[in-house]
């Protein structure tokens, strides 16, 4: 049998020859935690290990996006242990505004190829895109990956997920994974990782493949992963200055299952209240009243979603009845939107452009909907309570969706579909 | 004896002939309730007038400014009364992300000279910089104004303010409000109305106006007033379409006090923690280390204080220590400091650029600070605890000097006035 690039990837951080369902003890690439528990893990690594330094202060980076600009005087002093503890620790802190963890990592060049990533935030799976390990930790083992540089694991099985087929315009990357979701199931990957690969990559950009990964664990993946291309090799060199090869599964490494998608038979989906098994086409649920569209996150904050939903406001004013708030994933964004006139375009229309951070999609402030309300959200996950309202509605959609549904008032199609019901 | 201006407005207002401290019943050309109390007025309304209609649809208007976008549950729930409350009355509601109240209804035209204006916000005496009563009142007066579009005021008497001169490059309308405090003092001025007029106003634009006339609630002021001249006639319509000619005090109009401010005497001026009696020239306190700057609020949150922000950030960068919140002050400015490339420069100067609203300066969220953290605001405020954390410390200054301080990392002076120690 050969290996799949998971195992490949976990043989070579623990220097063991290691297989699906191993337990094993790896070497880290880098260890994240955002302020949702930082505190936590270096009150920890203080108090247990006596200590305020990190394993490499090259391989540890703070991040406060969950809750910034602090929304109180609680979050306020948590942050003020992540600056002290970085200034102590000499490690790179991205500070409120700078960006959603996983949009900010990638983009600044942290993430590389064949890399073992730990991040205390279940979303780290994004990384897996740029053809690395990546999972989400607790600060338990953050502290201890933080002080040793090491982190057990569960070497996963593979599920495969092939890809073809090219995507027509009126469906998006959301669109996609959704579709996956619904076929694989909410715990159908449940300590598994997703190998993602097919010709089908051809059509998707890096934001995209994010987008894809990033919703792993919506199945109960430990990881995505994706293999390096042209696409994938051109944004790392861009962000890194380095070129990668990249590392890929043997012909006949053994998968539990496997998947294909035939992009070209995507439509625009959404996902229902209150959890992600209730998945449907958005046909079957057109019209009905939304009272706040979000466009952010780490599944889709990044420039190609800008771009997406700025082509659908262009010109067009927000329906009276929505909330439109949108939330470029970091700083980069946020400036390249400036620069390409999208957030222009959504000022005109009438949204409320807020800081980069994650700030609504976890609830924590910026756009927390009132009872009763609906919200479409281009976010990963919509159960009760997640927007910090236990009596709202989350639906799930694309950047596409939320930008049409925005103008139309109620849930609706991406214009591009040509509905004679979508005046825009 | 001549009669005040405010004489004259409130006679008109009560088609009666009224002296300073007579009590009237006034008719009033505009309510305004923003959301830290609305709900209140409105339940108010309902429960004890049996109605949720008012006076007159066209002049009642309500602003979510406080606490928007929602920071949470409660508050998202108060806005819903207010949409709802503003669907069945049939009035404006300036939703989250509008702006600031005291910015907005100026600029979108609803205040006008000769008006009786009462809001829910103490600094409703803005509006005075637009030639009328401007006057904060609590809910249960809003209520009742709301109904009967009448409120009761007992006459202010007056005091005059006489600006000459022109303001130096490093000094602002800010610093030269601050002077006026520090000259009158927190309680010289209680219901009473601060005339301000005099040549000195010719070097002011209407921007920095709405900065002096802001602070008269700071001074104790019922109101503030100053005169339709050309500046004042211009803006009132490019906003409105109509030309006004305003209304003035007689020559022998009676005041219990004077005070002449040589605007070329002015230099940049602070308050020190907790209040408004420790305004201290810049100079004394330089080098006082800072954690947060904070432009924005209905105090400085306009597009000239903005560009004074952006003339001295250009090219710049935010000093390590400092995070640099700025607020523009309503949809409007934020759209011209895009045009302008006003937020381009803050963006890459490391600044995070929040939604219009009152946020941080009222401490409902959008940049709490921590505990032990020295805060520099252009807010009117800075009382312990008034930007939601009582144990910091909050500065108040000019656009101009917090932008100097966000890049110098300590309390320094607008770099226009050329010292060496200023490096930027």
């Amino acid at each position: 049998m050969g290996k799949t690039v998971i195992e490949k990837i976990l043989s070579k951080k623990s220097n063991v020859d290691v297989n699906a369902k191993d337990i094993v003890i790896a070497n880290l690439d880098l260890v994240m935690a955002q302020d949702g528990n930082a505190p936590l893990a270096i009150n920890m690594l203080r108090e247990q290990f006596g200590t305020n330094q990190v394993f490499d202060s090259n391989k540890v980076v703070l991040v406060i996006d969950h809750c910034g600009p602090a929304p109180n005087q609680g979050a306020a002093n948590l942050q003020q242990i992540m600056r002290s503890f970085a200034a102590e620790a000499n490690i790179k802190l991205f500070d409120s505004g700078e960006g959603v963890s996983h949009v900010l990592l990638p983009e600044q060049g942290w993430v590389k190829p064949g890399d073992f990533i730990i991040g205390s935030d279940s979303h780290t799976v994004t990384y897996g895109a740029l053809n690395c390990l990546g999972t989400g930790m607790g600060s338990t083992d953050i502290t201890v990956g933080m002080y040793t540089g090491q982190a057990w694991v569960r070497v996963p099985e593979s599920i495969k997920v092939n890809l073809t087929g090219i995507m027509p315009d009126y469906a998006s990357a959301k669109d996609l994974v959704l579709a996956l979701v619904k076929k694989v199931g909410v715990s159908g990957a449940t300590n598994m990782c997703l190998e993602i690969a097919g010709d089908g990559l051809q059509s998707l950009n890096m934001d995209h493949r994010f987008t894809i990964c990033n919703m792993a664990i919506e199945m109960g993946g430990k990881c995505a992963i994706m293999p390096v291309d042209d696409i994938c090799r051109q944004y790392l060199y861009e962000r890194t200055g380095e070129s990668f090869d990249g590392i890929w599964s043997d012909d006949h490494a053994e998968y539990v299952a496997e998947y294909t998608i035939d992009l070209a038979t995507l439509e625009p989906m959404v996902a229902l209240p209150h959890n992600l098994e209730n998945i449907v086409p958005l046909k079957e649920v057109e019209g009905q009243p939304i009272n706040i569209c979000f466009l952010g996150t780490c599944t889709n904050g990044r420039l190609s979603d800008m771009k997406a939903a700025a082509q659908i406001l262009k010109g067009k004013k927000v329906h009276p009845n929505i909330r439109l708030n949108i939330t470029p994933g970091s700083r980069e964004v946020y400036k390249k939107s400036l620069e390409l006139g999208y957030i222009e375009i959504f000022i005109d229309a009438g949204a409320v452009i807020t800081p980069p951070g994650c700030g609504a999609c976890i609830g924590t402030h910026l756009g927390i909907p009132g009872d009763s309300e609906y919200v479409l959200s281009t976010a990963n996950r919509n159960f009760k309570g997640r927007m910090g309202n236990a009596k709202a509605y989350i639906i799930l959609g694309s950047p596409e969706t939320i930008a049409a549904t925005a103008v139309q008032g109620y849930l609706a199609a991406n214009p591009v579909l040509g509905k004679e019901s979508i005046i825009l």
